[in-house]
């Protein structure tokens, strides 16, 4: 098991994105602020799509000035294609990822491309970030690697070939998303092993949905192979599209505590953060929410932080 | 992993003893009866505890004979003392659970005796149960295994003394219980993996709480240790004493999905599991249940039963 781990927060990009009321940019400043203060590191504060898709998230430049203002805070922003990685050059974000999705049907429905085209993209927004002297990171992240609701079934050689056609394509890191909540721990325990045999330390993050319960058992899975980095949503925000009221990404919360109580540091102050949800729950009332640890609360043989570089048994 | 695996039902049994509303004897008896309709091969069917002070458990005797009824059918029940074994022993139940819980604080609170009290007491059951010439499995379950609500801490080095006490006094099997949901998944590999090699196949079962969202992370994490059995309530009522609104058992639909995704033969039909949920919640209308499953239903890529004795890679 690993001594640290790092959460990155993605509920301002994939949790907000899912629901249809716009967050006034404060109130996202103020999360990201509060977020910060409980030693969260790493933040996806939006997505540079088109305004008219996503209204939501119009406001993600202005809001990578203002995460970039905060100590030792990561940033990072999605990115669909090359103009929106040209204003994610511009805008100062330290990673850019770009979604792939491994299923073909899944892809065309909502990429509009083929698998091979969007890698042919990431090449060309590799060749814009270098011509234009940037040094942010380029991530390509591999979706619907455990199957996918409209195809079904997708197969562990085609995403291990995605995963390295974005490598050679210039993406600097590739991670591995369970984007419609099919993965089971058997199955991430098998695939991110092979993708750790193939891309090394460049297999980035593990992304996983717990639509059907096993978000965390999957997250500990990946955790044996060696992957250190979750992506999680404060209080599971963003839900399930194929299902209405189902859970969405694994919740932020849950997954510092799973960490906290396995000895594994990530540096976040989980009564800080159930603080935060709470305010965010405010701002979000009707919406359904998600999450388990935040009814029962902590354990009393629990502190809420351990600090990184400090390592207690569980 | 293990190739099977057996989902100990004991949702009549926990579950219900949390829940004060008193659900008829012929319900009961229905969900029995589906439950065995839909593979389920194990239930715990009630305590033999005196009626004053778990009335929604009186009929205990009668669901016993009712259960033998049904063929394969391996009925449990639980027995807090040598009075209730005597009862269980007359029942004709196939299996009696001892609890004890390795919190001195706990079980002085919950069981008004130390846990070498409790021990003292399993011998003489195990005295009772063969002079009555049964052939009645003895079952000890060691709760409280991962920490307490009312002491904190409980030293791994207590509960394996406490376990080889069970073992010694004539307990044919003994059991972990994360009786307030402190586990976390790398405790859980630890104990129970020091639970296997002091028990050998001796040990039974692992019981796990979803209270803060780590249930089924800990029975993967058990999984690996090669423990092949887990109790579970269905709809995961019952709650959480210490926490109201937070999550009781792992809940058996979740449990069985999971099995089932990662290509593990438990022999339930999770199509009937979801039916049988929805009437229960109408029988339980108003009381807090819990679950992830039943939101989203099965992938498209899973058939929902998975026979015992065939095996499919998920």
């Amino acid at each position: 098991m690993p001594r640290e781990a790092t959460i990155r927060e993605v509920g301002l990009r994939d949790g907000l994105q899912s629901i249809a009321r716009v967050l006034p940019t404060a109130q996202k400043m103020a999360w990201i602020r509060a977020a910060h203060a409980a030693g969260q590191r790493e933040i996806e504060v939006g997505s540079f799509v088109p305004a008219r898709l996503l209204p939501q998230l119009a406001d993600t430049a202005e809001l990578v000035t203002f995460a970039k203002t905060l100590p030792g805070l990561f940033v990072s922003v999605l990115v669909p294609n090359l103009k929106g990685a040209e204003r994610a050059i511009d805008s100062g974000a330290d990673l850019m990822i770009v979604p792939l999705s491994a299923s073909h049907a899944h892809s065309l429905a909502n990429l509009r491309r083929t698998p091979d085209e969007v890698v042919q993209e990431v090449a060309r927004i590799r060749a814009a970030r270098d011509a234009a002297g940037s040094n942010m990171i380029l991530e390509g992240g591999v979706g619907t690697a455990f199957g996918c609701t409209l195809q079904g079934e997708v197969e562990e050689g085609e995403v291990l070939r995605l995963m390295q056609a974005l490598l050679d394509a210039g993406a600097d890191r590739v991670s591995l998303a369970d984007t419609v909540g099919y993965a089971d721990p058997a199955r991430v325990q098998r695939l991110f092993s092979k993708a750790r045999a193939l891309a090394g330390d460049r297999l980035w993050c593990g992304h996983f949905h717990d639509t059907r319960g096993l978000g965390l058992a999957n997250v500990y899975a990946a955790l044996q192979t060696g992957v250190t980095r979750f992506d999680a949503c404060l209080a599971g925000i963003g839900g399930c599209p194929h299902a209405p009221g189902a859970s969405g990404n694994v919740s932020t919360e849950d997954l510092a505590y799973m960490l906290r109580s396995m000895g594994i540091a990530t540096g976040v102050d989980i009564a800080q953060l159930l603080a935060l949800r709470q305010q965010v729950a405010g701002w979000l009332d009707g919406e359904t929410l998600h999450g388990t640890l935040w009814k029962a609360g902590l354990p009393k043989t629990l502190t809420c932080v351990q600090p990184r570089g400090e390592r207690v048994l569980s």
